[in-house]
């Protein structure tokens, strides 16, 4: 068990939670993606080819930190408001699909763009099924 | 002239920008917002009402990483998209005026509070003006 | 294989990284401490005991700021300095130690402290790790 | 008077701060350096020599996250732990010099680099200042 479902289960408001896998799926989910982001911009800026790779360095950066954002939000369970859990996860969502189209267009190529693509579509789907939840 | 205004100017692509006054307001009033909030929220934790103010320090430590991620995301503004970019000042927006609306419930009772306050209704605001120049 | 360790085989300048176990096992134990240190503080503000738990609290959210901020550094590989790594994977050393004695204090009555104080261990154990491959 | 320093005037363990001028100089400091590195950043990323500015891209983010870490912990000040805030505060200087280093070899250049080593060394000499002060 993960150290996230494992202090959802101990928080005191956290052992009714509905939505309790959902919601240790997202969080997990935006935290791998957000350090492929980081780590994908990383290896891109070494390529030779940097500076074709520039819009792709900037969608991974915008996409860590806004995954990085909703990871702290959602586990920020209790009394959530539900418009801004709504529009922040729309907001992830828009960053996971914009870094995976980027990477993906270089998926072939490198190797850490198609990690990372991989990363950001599991964390779209993981927000989409919480906002789902909502 | 802010550091902010400072480097837009001097960036290659931030030249032409139309909105450079809005971007450079809202980049400023989101770091503010979000400082605002930490001290905050750290400021609600000494109070003897701790356990009366646990919501409001929820909302602060909320807003303080969507404002904080906002301005990094705003701060990459070439070739940004803008539906992620109206999704993220949207989440900065709500979870602005959460934090301000419980600020305001203790403004009179709390200076830190009252300060906060403003700091998120300044950032909701600027938000708004950078979304409506989209 | 994680996220972490592909993305680091597949970079340009990961291949050939002597310590690369050492540094995968650091990013993903700062990123696991920081979401639990996140996840306490959150589970500490519902407890009815919240006002003695204030400084659980505030070393919680320190040390999620900066494993959180020592996991995009470390993940940030190429032509490192070595002073600068040194000096935040300390900073990161020391809040992880803080958190789990404020923890590991109260492990026995909140099961949420004593998953919190094991991942801030293991963290501070991988920190020291890295530190001493350098 | 910013924000920074009316929060830590209304704070209930705030008010004694001896410290305090340097205290409020260090938040803010490192709020505007942070910013400014994500923005050279940027910046740098647009320009036509990119392969030539990767190690200046690198230790601007690197920065970015550090002082902004700084910012959360400072701002976290009751009670605080003298060993993590030496600690983070050092990291937080030796990430300001090697960016400053780094963005004064282009600041002839690149007015976006001139920019962004003032940010860097005006947040070095406050981390120093607070250093000393502890």
């Amino acid at each position: 068990m993960s150290y996230a479902t494992s202090i959802l289960r101990a928080d005191p408001r956290g052992r009714n939670l509905g939505d309790r896998l959902a919601l240790a799926e997202c969080i997990e989910a935006c935290l791998e993606c957000s350090q492929a982001c980081t780590a994908c911009a990383e290896a891109c800026l070494s390529e030779s080819s940097v500076s074709d790779l520039r819009d792709c360095i900037r969608v991974a950066l915008d996409c860590a930190d806004v995954s990085g954002a909703t990871a702290k939000v959602v586990s920020r369970h209790s009394r959530y408001d539900a418009n801004l859990r709504r529009a922040l996860l729309a907001a992830c969502r828009a960053a996971c699909a914009l870094a995976a189209e980027s990477c993906e267009a270089h998926a072939e190529r490198y190797a850490h763009c198609r990690v990372c693509a991989d990363a950001c579509r599991r964390c779209e789907a993981a927000c989409t099924r919480l906002l789902e939840s909502l």
